[in-house]
């Protein structure tokens, strides 16, 4: 499978994501994932003509999520950038997997830093009917040009 | 390995858990288990005599999360019940596992409701000097006590 | 006009309360109220014959916050104890006052400790209809048995 | 008074600012004006030379918030703006006032749209030596070339 190149949503961080211990707070890590799906999706499903409300409004129900925390981050003015591309496509519901970085690490030279590594999987759900649904071919369009490899998870442990 | 009995911590939900779709949002589940390990660690770790400095204080890092969510929870008055013991014993760290569940859910007849299964790795970590630590022996006894199976997710994608 | 008892709700604290400073964060503490209003109105309205949905559900809306915090609130297992009382009645809405001490402090020698001492403007409203609307009179009978003075704020700068 | 030009800080939503009605929540306004303080004070000590540290690591404490909800606000892409200055220099402590509009509100034909006014009360805080400070010269002359009128509520009740 062809990696694709990720989409990169920006995303401030506040400075109550920080907890007790001065750092952002491991469950503000999915805080920001959530942030970065609502930013790529808009993006990606206006751009394939499925419309913002195909998945936001609709929408789509987290079944799961695993995240690797790399890094400590502290809080900065300047917003992260989260890297996502689509890893797993079902008939149903597919998989967003993440990178959290730098803005522009990738123009930077050198290993960019990672602060950490997930993978959502997501249902495509009715709210109206409130049933699951399936994926409509627009919607599987738009996410095949987004389609990559899996997160990349430093270890597996079982 | 033969399981434990789960420690059962009650954790009440807030009305603000709930997010625009009016079910407890998926990332407020985390914030649950993060106050379930709180309410738990006080206990053990006390129970131990290793008082509760050594784990919450000095601390401890997350260092992985894997959540499966099982069924849609809406807000409500009473607490819900989070199942949780230990799933693995390293020597810089160890792993919890839960189960997001009703209060005196094992005394009611037929299957107990599961909103989710999950599994936080943490790692052992010295504040005051800014570094991992090794496991006191103190904390590994009181670790083993607790000692169960892994969580016991639904499947496992690869 | 005779202050009645304040109701008092028992609010757990989270552990993700507390910011960076280590102290529960100022915007939590109108989180913590948000809570005790639930499980006041709750309690109140059932109570009246009004039932839990006639505010919760069809609801209220905040139009003002004030709150003057008195002393810094740390983490701790206990709960907090938000005593709080009905400070005006309108033809649409009413106030609520708040303090926020500890569990039995009334029945404790010497001054309670007070850590905040808020007020909040509601307005009642009619989400179907998306509407404000006019208080009923089984809604006016159940605030009136709650009715006491304003909040005892320090000072007032104006 | 002469009222100088607010500064304008651009704070952007997150999805889970809304509550269970859809609505950006009323504590979360809260949250945002936080932000605003944090994004506005890092530009206001910097540019007086008095460096970002003085205040929000030293730093300042909140002492009072009042806050007015004008309209409700949904959940958008685009950031918020909120206006902020100075309402009030002290010996110790200072009042910053805010408006919640939209950025560029003062560009557009007629009235710009005011989700919130809202006055923060803040002490200078020493939390190396754990004690409230008093106002150092070069942050005053920074606090006073922000300084304007009171927070323009629209009714104060009593």
């Amino acid at each position: 499978m062809t990696q694709t190149t990720p989409y990169a949503a920006h995303v401030s961080l506040r400075w109550s994501d920080m907890d007790a211990y001065a750092h952002i707070n491991n469950v503000q890590f999915l805080r920001l994932l959530e942030d970065a799906r609502v930013i790529a999706f808009r993006d990606w499903f206006d751009a394939a003509g499925a419309g913002d409300k195909s998945l936001l409004d609709e929408g789509v129900l987290v079944s799961r999520h695993e995240i690797e925390y790399r890094r400590p981050l502290g809080f900065r003015h300047e917003p992260v950038e989260i890297q996502l591309w689509v890893s797993r496509i079902g008939g149903a519901g597919f998989d967003v997997a993440y990178i959290v970085t730098d803005p522009a690490a990738s123009d930077a030279p050198g290993e960019p830093p990672v602060y950490a590594v997930a993978e959502t999987e997501l249902a495509l759900y009715d709210f109206a009917g409130a049933s699951p649904r399936r994926m409509r071919p627009e919607e599987r369009a738009s996410l095949e040009s987004r389609l990559g490899d899996r997160a990349p998870f430093r270890r597996r442990k079982r």
